[in-house]
């Protein structure tokens, strides 16, 4: 069955995922003579970048979520479906959703990536994830049920399982989240639960590399590892998961944890949908040229997370980053300008690396950028900046404004609140 | 199995529910030499009145909800604990609890209202209810994504069915969901989804009495009915439900309206606790004498929606109002502190009315108070304003502030987000 969608003699664009890169090429096309179909699970953008403020009561998941039809609304040539993809026919041009099939003539993937368990069963049935704003509410949900748990037992053993997280990661993820853990354990929690002694509070952060950041530089890592220390946060640096079982974390040296939260933020793969040849992919990405073209399909591209351009100077493909994503967007905007003009310029994808920066703590955070490097208060002010002016929406910047405020000068996470799904109401 | 609570020698009082009575009574007792245990079954307290923004896309659930553990932050007789409770047991003074008994000195039950279906199974089984947060979110989850659905099929009348809304009840919370429905339809959705013809959008507000607002006077019921009727909402009055199967209302006399969407507000009763004899209850409300003290219970108190204060000159109760619960829990406070001093000159409740208001549309309310009646914008700054002031928590009152101008502004409903819970991170 076909999906309900006006027809033109203008010809199709259809693009799977609404994350930066999506985004970023659906608002480039607005000037194209084409049809561009934007198809999402959700109604709405997600800012990843600040999931772990969710799940930790900085922002409500409103402020970091936009939706999609607003961003588009005085776009003529758009099209919006909430579906889910479910594969790729390319052989009938066509991708097979949950509301049906949906015909194209060109093809962009922006899936983005999901979690990877590199094949853990254990781990991908107990621990808990941080890739979606319902995953990062229902994270912030058992975080702060954990601690009104833990005031009823009166094992201390119990107590100091739900007391005690570990966080498996060392990337900018895993140290965000680790230090917005320390903070609430500092000046926070403390103050809601008097009966709780805080010194039982346990952050671990592991990684299996010898430094935290392992993408950035040592000075980086440095730093990262020293704000963390004097958050609380114990790190373990060459420290390799063997399993969990919901009870205890077990390390390959035979160390242990009890814990009942491990939170896995230790690796992501591409979000491929089913439909390619394996010749196609590439370590759970999709193989791309350096036009962003889908080896063996003319008319299919992908960009963002899931796409591995693999050229000869770059035989691993670029990081998963934001800004390569919208920068592969912006390019491809352009060659699909050239391949409408028919002509057979197209200019091939480098990416400008403008630097990466992580933040640790309240004013801490470590950025190292294509004009120096920074640790601590500087590169604290640094960050909250850009991610204001890059969160999608100015309604957005300014709640998550007055959110950073009030948490920065009360001490304090207004957003400490157990919300659960309604058992009336069902959809 | 008793709870883990702190043993004193103070004496306990227990209050079950943390609305606006149960919160500004245990705010109340701040200085009593007493043991003030406060039990809900969320860690927040939730601003009812203003649900029905969360439901329509006008405030994220975080402004009005509020950490309870932060209001009592600094508050040393204070316990809370967070758990449903099951029942009374008053030969054992005792409430009994999800996560176990909980003896008591003092009981107050403050568990305010819940819907009432007036036993209608199948509105009950099919109907959208508004009392909750998680029922508010659901309620805006399903009405944007009937829009969703509205342009993937090519029924006109599935169509018409999925984009018409029918509010059961008249009263304010009623009207209110009706007319931030009405601007929904006028202002907002007509941009997102511009493949729908919007006069297939329908509102039908139905109510079996002969006007709106029945307990405002009727120039408010007049105002407001014709506030609504400007903003294309249709107004059935002496009108009453017969059934609801998911696809139609039927009234009695007979008249259909297909739709999937009734939003039942026709009707709340008091959430009342197992573990009282028959004669304790009056019309689904707990019996109280003029001090709330329950008929034959020298211990047990009711005060807010759940309490009915019969007196000769009040033989039906108070309405249930924010304002009675508020009175009735500061006036209760004044009475234990004379119980705990053994003076037994207590005060009777009689209820000052100061008026009640109803907000209509972007800026035309209706206000009864006690120096004047109001309607339109007057009546909506004061609305406005009291509703702010009232918000608990600063950074809750500045998020609404913010997304109110935004709104106001911007003709604009920021937060049209469909977020559903995760199938993963299980508690």
């Amino acid at each position: 069955m076909a999906v309900n969608i006006p027809m033109t003699s203008r010809p199709r664009i259809v693009i799977v995922g609404a994350g930066f890169a999506g985004l970023e090429l659906a608002k480039g096309l607005k000037h194209l003579n084409s049809q561009v179909v934007l198809i999402d699970k959700n109604n709405h953008h997600t800012f990843q970048p600040l999931l772990y403020q969710v799940a930790t009561a900085g922002l409500e998941p409103e402020s970091i979520a936009y939706p999609i039809r607003e961003i588009f609304r005085y776009q003529k040539n758009f099209i919006f479906r909430m579906a889910e993809v479910l594969a790729v026919t390319p052989e009938k041009n066509c991708v097979v959703t949950s509301i049906g099939e949906i015909p194209y003539d060109y093809l962009v993937i922006s899936t983005g990536a999901k979690t990877n368990f590199f094949g853990m069963k254990d781990v991908e049935a107990n621990a808990l994830c941080m890739k979606t704003v319902p995953e990062a509410v229902e994270l912030r949900n058992i975080i702060l049920e954990n601690f009104e748990k833990a005031v009823l037992t009166t094992s201390l053993e119990e107590r100091s399982r739900l007391m005690t997280f570990v966080i498996v990661g060392g990337g900018p993820t895993g140290v965000e989240l680790a230090g917005a853990l320390g903070e609430l354990k500092k000046v926070v929690l403390p103050h809601d639960h008097s009966e709780l002694d805080f010194k039982m509070m346990q952050i671990h952060l592991v990684d299996m590399e010898d430094r935290l950041l392992k993408a950035m530089s040592p000075e980086a890592s440095h730093s990262a590892e020293k704000f963390l220390s004097d958050h609380d946060v114990n790190v373990w640096l060459k420290t390799k998961v063997k399993f969990f079982d919901g009870q205890k974390v077990v390390f390959f040296d035979d160390k242990a944890i009890p814990t009942s939260n491990m939170i896995w933020t230790a690796g992501v793969t591409g979000e491929v949908l089913p439909g390619f040849s394996p010749a196609a992919l590439a370590s759970g990405r999709i193989k791309t040229d350096a036009f962003n073209r889908v080896c063996g399909h003319e008319n299919i591209f992908a960009i963002g997370d899931v796409a591995a351009v693999i050229t000869e100077k770059i035989p691993q493909g670029y990081p998963m980053l934001a800004p390569v994503a919208m920068q592969q967007a912006r390019l491809l905007c352009q060659n699909l300008k050239k391949v409408f003009d028919r002509k057979t310029d197209l200019k091939p994808f480098v990416y400008q690396d403008l630097g990466v920066m992580a933040t640790v703590g309240r004013h801490e955070a470590v950025a190292d950028l294509f004009f120096g490097k920074f640790q601590g208060m500087l590169a604290w002010l640094m960050w909250a900046g850009l991610h204001l002016i890059t969160l999608v929406g100015f309604r957005n910047r300014i709640v998550a404004l007055v959110n950073w405020t009030w948490s920065y000068f009360r001490y304090d996470r207004g957003l400490r609140l157990i919300i659960r799904p309604s058992k009336r109401n069902k959809a």
